[in-house]
């Protein structure tokens, strides 16, 4: 039986569950990409980032409570497919460690960008209701996404070209 | 049993399969969410950018071709999982048309988020390896999302406003 949703606030709650439930997803995923990746610096990355994402989660609960809502996770089958892709090509294909870490950054990049999608939709509806808080909240989590996303693709550049120039001889 | 992975052009093709996969899927679900959309100007952007994915996927058939490949799709568990979260979000909630459209312009956001991050791998791999046409053609794609995204936060900003204003009322 559909719910009825004509409050604009009941998107903005459904959708914040939606990213709080991603983000839990990613809490646990990202470990697992930190011990995959051999590149020290992706590695590194990837660890740093599960510990924002931690902090993450904190500001989606203080998100959930500025508008007087307890933290729900709503499933969210997108996270769930970028997820799969990435398990389903390692499960499939035997690589080397230069071609499972230039995979692994672009992983990691599309992760970063659904997120960027999910905080910068959420911002806009926290604004348009005056959620000054909340507005705080989720920039605070969308400025890490961004840096990071920055980090991924220069990491990506840097692997793309040694990968490159190693050509088809490795 | 697992393909071995070894030659980054063997991930350049791979990835190149998984985005024709997308633009497949999208080119058809684009003139649906035409029909979703109540609000004129969002209706008019799906319907401009599913004729626009015609052109995306004529111009990833041209990088297949000068790669010396034929077009192939692998299929794309994180596009298949961004059209499930439209589809039962629309299933499970009856919603007032302003809802509706705000959700749609969150859907498409991701959706152009996820492209992003793909054209923007594809081109660091296509550029170390040297591959100038495949290089030209992602980035006419690349420029199109780009545009497309710019376009629906614009067309998000408008509504979120409207039904913020309208608040809890309607």
């Amino acid at each position: 039986m559909p719910e009825t949703m004509t409050d604009p606030r009941q998107l903005l709650v459904h959708e914040l569950g939606d990213i709080y439930y991603a983000e839990g997803v990613l809490v646990k995923a990202l470990p697992t990409l930190a011990e995959e990746a051999q590149d020290a610096e992706l590695r590194a990355g990837f660890e740093e980032h599960a510990e924002e994402t931690r902090g993450q989660l904190d500001n989606l609960r203080l998100a959930f409570e500025a508008l007087g809502e307890k933290p729900q996770s709503e499933r969210c089958p997108a996270i769930e497919g970028i997820k799969r892709e990435h398990d389903e090509f390692l499960a499939d294909h035997e690589t080397s460690d230069e071609i499972r870490d230039l995979f692994l950054t672009g992983a990691g990049g599309r992760t970063e960008h659904y997120e960027i999608a999910a905080y910068s939709g959420l911002i806009t509806m926290a604004r348009a209701l005056n959620e000054t808080r909340v507005v705080e909240l989720l920039e605070e989590n969308l400025e890490q996404e961004k840096a990071a996303l920055t980090k991924l693709e220069s990491c990506g550049r840097r692997l793309a070209g040694v990968a490159g120039s190693n050509g088809t001889s490795n």
